[in-house]
């Protein structure tokens, strides 16, 4: 389903690093950003709200993030070190918030753990990149 | 990779519209605003630009209207179907305009023959809900 | 505060459109945006929260079309007319809704009475621009 | 035009942080949006489009990271300081690239002198918050 593999081979300009760590973040954020805004939806749908208020909050926040992310990341024509990192850190930051957030609710609602999994993932994508 | 199915699966409040149409649509657009994003780069990266200026704003105008769309449409709490059609259309439309862009440049742009594809599969799920 | 009135006076590419119209109408969008998005959350803040589940999700869905709209209008290198008309059509549906839901509550809480005055005016920009 | 000062003022949450820097720093990222997604389409229409790749690139990226905390940073029911700041920062960084390569073709380029101010003005507004 995912397009960016195909993307990243057949973009002209070369990319310098390593081409798997840099697909599997991309996706990761694109998958957390799709897991957050629904998640934030189904915490609206829960019967009550009120005890749902941060976590919509987190969830909102961070697939901001994600998405911003996944857009700087998968341009390949140039990348500018400093910028990317800066977003990366501030990525693991939101998936590592709302991962929590999510987990705490996890237990009793499926859509949280579900989203706690997109978050865990996409934190672990940023860290290998930021790590090249 | 996708999360949707998952989301839409474990929502408090259920859905009246058929679920296989709906995650469909949702993950073409989020699939095709992937493949736009990435494919405006790649455009930018060529060595002759200035023949892809066209393409580039095709695919940012669809990448942009593709992402609103998806978050409309995964927010299952309460949807208002006269502005979910509004929307399904401009994003039919868009993915329309992109495609056929990208389709011209397919054959000697592999970047742009992967966009085409995702713009053709997006307009083809947006349809099919808009149907319903 | 806002640059588009510069942007647009410095365009390469002078666009056809009656530019007061045109200007209006991004402004129009982007605060929007801005006020959907912030009502949102304000609704989000308030005691009975449950009671605001519905307006929150017509915030959110209005301030993504506005954004989209806002970017698309703002990008005068070519203008596809169709989707153009089809975007302001989802875009003038969104805030019609957004802006009857937040009057509704517009006597109690002065965030939803800015926030439809903000979805009157985007309404009224993108008609205009419409009829062109 | 701007609606974030009202929507501050009648937020039920009252934030904790200086008013007007937090609405200032707001402004600034919707501002810098708004001027950075024009001066990249802006740039796709200058006759030596091969010579604005990177300015496009800036811009692009610039964008979006200015959005995405021009979003958080108007959701006031409950800051996580630490991913506020990264966003920040992250947003500084994006701010400081693109408007000193906008400022490079500033001389030249009417549209680019405008989004380097619309960058300096939004990095100068974000250090301001992050201060506090």
């Amino acid at each position: 389903m995912s397009y960016i593999k195909q993307m990243f081979e057949t973009h002209p300009v070369n990319p310098s690093s390593d081409h798997a760590t840099v697909i599997e973040c991309i996706t990761a954020c694109y998958s957390c950003t799709e897991a957050c805004n629904a998640c934030a939806d189904a915490c609206l749908g829960e019967k009550d709200v009120a005890q749902m208020v941060d976590c919509i909050r987190d969830c909102t926040d961070c697939g901001d993030i994600c998405f911003a992310t996944a857009r700087i990341m998968s341009r390949f024509t140039r990348t500018d070190f400093k910028l990317a990192g800066a977003q990366l850190r501030a990525c693991i930051q939101a998936c590592e918030s709302c991962g929590a957030m999510c987990e705490k609710h996890g237990a009793k609602m499926e859509h949280c753990r579900v989203c706690a999994e997109a978050c865990r993932r996409c934190a672990k994508a940023c860290e290998a990149l930021l790590a090249q």
